[in-house]
């Protein structure tokens, strides 16, 4: 099936993000409102105890939100995180982890969504570590930013 | 002149989130109550527009509060994040990065710490990109994690 | 229908909330990890233009997110808001409010719940106005709380 | 001493905030980027052990942080509430609690402040109970909003 104009748009912006690719996360899903974002668990992101690290989790999830919320913005505008806040529910331990953001409000200035955040072994059903709130600002095209 | 005993636990406890060596992270001041960590700009740590991705900053920030609480508390305990909350302020753009975390309220279960990011360009002043404030859980000893 | 231990509990320590009343807050729906809050619109409890301040519409969310993780709880249990984050996704206008709390993690020490806040009018789809993301701790009988 | 265009402003917004007034709170100190709300402790603002109620502690304070910002906004902006997070530290008792909120960045568009919300009980030393990080919206004028 062809990519719609917004999937190849996000695909586009996800494979500039370089901390992506540092962290060895992949985009997975890119419906309107919604991404899919995917971190093997390894040892290269892991905290103390060797779990992963919380910011690792925060990362894959504040860009999952972002793109949730950049689906539904204009060909030139470009998108910027206000804010986040993330709840860790459990040590994020895993075969690798499942960030899904979802659009919550998508305003003209301000977006907001939700993000969970899941650990996957093998077929268990997926364990939610964490949720994120986030609030994203668009960016008109004007600004000289893209994407 | 001779690194204290919560200097010491600090740093190794850094030394093993290997999440901060993959960012190019360094720890730089250790004092009660509070950490600075230090994050050179590099292009393997950026978002879609080459500034610091969030997720990068964040990291280095949570760590700051986490270390912050952490040299507050006894020798066997363990320390995890409960959930942090950080605003962007300004794109993240710079030589680089530093975090300065610190406690807020030390308790028995729960710990509070705020945290400042600066980017730093030369010997301009430091300019205050981010604020984070984070909730922090001691885990006693006994629980079996260390750090 | 007889009410549960679990419901008449709530409802109990609810009834001493007299910020609640002082609001115009109700109890409606008490149920296994879900607990439905409405707060009439009136002049007393608007910013300065007209609308629901975010306070208001704060108290009840923040309530209705500590009575879901109280819902899990043991009967001599206590509980203590640790920290809540809320997005205000539209003017708090309508005829009333309602605040639905639902439990995300229901632990030993700490449980998380979100909320969701909607404005009603007459017959309308009720509209979401904000969302709230909370984190909740257990104070155990023993400490001289109750409820 | 006359008081300042910004002073006059702030405080003719804050009288039309009717919780305000319902809760008992009021406004003291307004400077540039920086604004005091006292709200004596009573027990129509308390939760169920006594203690006043998170809500009425985070009004005050998203007040204070709100009007820290509208403070550096223009003579025909009005400013909304985008989110909050407030960390409650400590039971809320005491005689009186003191919010102080101050800017930290003041934008186009998107305005950011925190608040400590200090309990205090005759000549002791204050004691922080809460801290919030909250960002605000400026709306323009044209939108038929005042205050």
């Amino acid at each position: 099936m062809q990519k719609s104009e917004v999937e190849t748009r996000v695909r586009e912006s996800f494979d500039r993000q370089a901390l992506m690719n540092t962290l060895g996360a992949k985009l997975d899903i890119v419906k309107d409102g919604e991404v899919h974002i995917r971190l093997p668990a390894s040892e290269h992101i892991t905290q103390q105890h060797g779990f992963a690290h919380a910011g690792a989790i925060a990362s894959i999830a504040d860009s999952a939100c972002g793109y949730a919320c950049y689906s539904k913005m204009e060909k030139d505008d470009a998108i910027l995180s206000v804010e986040f806040k993330i709840n860790l529910l459990a040590p994020a331990a895993g075969e690798s982890f499942l960030a899904i953001g979802k659009v919550i409000r998508s305003g003209r200035t301000i977006s907001v969504a939700s993000a969970e955040i899941f650990a996957l072994v093998g077929n268990d059903e997926p364990k939610c570590i964490a949720v994120m709130q986030a609030t994203m600002m668009r960016i008109e095209s004007k600004q000289g930013l893209n994407g």
